[in-house]
């Protein structure tokens, strides 16, 4: 498998997803350049995302774009790693869930929230902060995290953005609590070592 | 299982998938009042959906959410209906690209273009609808259908906007074929039936 990564970027999130399943050394990472946010970088020719993006994930035939199907995708190819419920376990249902709203809520809403664009209309099909708040405590009323009492796949993903815009971080102990336990695993440490070793050979 | 459902919303397609899996006579469907967009309506207090929304699937404990979800679900539910790449089989990666990329780029990017707030910084996230015309072209130059030869959820899904917002079909005559094939599908005039005989009886 081949992954496309830029670091300090949203796929560094997928490095992380490397390190929990085991598959950091079994996966070949091409990094590439991207262009940031702030109009900064360019897309890279080297990128085989069509858009330039990262990250993107090649393994043999299938070309897999979008954090939530790769880490579903990753996760399917590694179930000894007991990073997701798999097809037909307990749990699969709620897997399946947090990778669609974080794909198709919080990410929108986030975005539109930080451009100045989250309108009544906007709300009115991905609905805002609140209610993603309030997501967040029906799950951790329930368990340490997202699924239950492990750590997983999708505390990962939809940790990631509070991790890097603490200004989204609700103010909510359960909720914080369980940001400083997700941001207390190695894999964001091994993460944060790679991608400074990655950006010290750019410079 | 359970389907929280309201007729001529984004549910409706999960009435079609029912359909397409064998499955409408094996779930029991709720149906419930939203509020939509234009503001008419109100939520049900019968729907078991945090925020009043559509579809909403309860299967024992599993609650599941957007419909990248419920499809991805439901077709894992029932592998013999062949509607979807099962986990390691070829097309997979396509599959729950297509699930990720429906709910986290094609919604916003429709959503935002609707409201007028498209902006540069919008796109700089999601991209825009050139974009989503390459991507499906990139697809539908391979095969009929988006993940070759045969329909599949991935169609259901991804057309289902545009038979709804024709104003959004690009102008590419193989994405409108596609989109005429998707469109003569039994399942959808079963489900328009279906909504129509649940309209009446509201009225």
């Amino acid at each position: 498998m081949i992954l496309y990564h830029s670091p300090h970027t949203r796929s560094s999130s997928t490095i992380a997803l490397l390190h929990e399943l085991g598959l950091f050394d079994a996966v070949e990472i091409r990094v590439v350049t991207v262009r940031r946010g702030d109009g900064s970088g360019h897309a890279d020719p080297a990128n085989a995302h069509p858009e330039g993006k990262v990250p993107y994930l090649v393994d043999g035939d299938e070309h897999i774009r979008e954090r939530g199907a790769i880490f579903t995708y990753l996760c399917e190819k590694t179930p000894q790693a007991g990073f997701a419920p798999q097809p037909g376990a307990p749990g699969r249902g709620a897997f399946l869930s947090w990778m669609a709203y974080y794909q198709g809520v919080m990410e929108p809403v986030m975005v539109a929230t930080i451009l100045g664009l989250a309108t009544d209309g906007f709300a009115s099909t991905f609905r805002g902060r609140d209610e993603i708040t309030a997501e967040l405590r029906r799950a951790l009323d329930r368990g340490d995290y997202l699924l239950g009492d492990r750590y997983s796949a999708a505390d990962l993903l939809v940790a990631s953005p509070y991790l890097w815009l603490p200004d989204f971080v609700p103010d909510d102990g359960v909720i914080k609590a369980w940001l400083e336990r997700c941001a207390a695993r190695e894999s964001l440490a091994q993460t944060a070592a790679y991608d400074s070793t990655l950006i010290a050979d750019m410079t």
